[in-house]
């Protein structure tokens, strides 16, 4: 199994650092954040050291989002929430802490005011496909 | 294919409503959100009528997740990104705005403040073990 040298998410997967598990099989592993930002706040995580998302291989996608979808469930359940975040952060711009991709399962109720801030703009003409382009480009 | 009358994403995926089109198989399409919160703003949708994501069957959880991993890649690309977030909103309490499940991908610039509250916290000793359990249950 690859893992990386100081990676603490590698070493919950071994065992070598303690966590609250809720989920385990072979590719895929969920725990309760240790930080959480509501309360049932859980991680799922390949056990296989990938940083970000875009480099994980279509196998290890299909069994987190499956994971991910299933806990989201559970965990509302659980915290009689309203709704549920599912985020994962690429990279220190968009807050990563731990370069081991992971998904946050966050449960929500109503007015929790735990993500406030949705700073929408608009496009001026003609910008919206010019970009569109450019990722086409590069997909 | 499963439609829910008056869902704007149904009327785009249909072309009843036009959109700005990066990706389309039989399965997924994504497009530029016209609301972005930073520039690439990409929304990826399954074609099928789903409200949230643990609504969704494991074949277009394997699907969504496969193009926004790479969708992501290309975003990063295109707009010189130095990370991004991939976030799915479920239930008004969660910020979703449109009941057809979607992935936002958010390219992001170091310091861009798009995202700038992380409102973590710690729990009281043996709450997360009696969290986890009542997750557990309910998987």
């Amino acid at each position: 199994m690859p893992t990386e040298q100081d990676c603490i998410f590698c070493k919950i997967v071994q065992g070598q650092i303690p966590s609250v598990k809720v989920y385990e099989d072979n590719i895929v592993m969920a725990f309760m954040d240790i930080a959480p930002i509501s309360k049932g706040h859980t991680l799922v995580i390949p056990k296989d050291h990938y940083e970000k998302l875009a480099d994980c291989p279509d196998n290890i996608l299909a069994a987190m989002s499956s994971v991910a979808a299933r806990l989201a469930n559970a965990v509302s359940q659980a915290t009689s929430a309203d709704g549920y975040n599912v985020l994962c952060n690429n990279g220190r711009a968009a807050g990563q802490l731990v370069d081991h991709v992971h998904f946050h399962i966050i449960p929500r109720k109503t007015g929790d005011g735990v993500f406030n801030r949705w700073p929408a703009f608009k496009y001026k003409l003609g910008v919206a496909e010019k970009l569109a382009e450019k990722i086409c480009e590069k997909l």
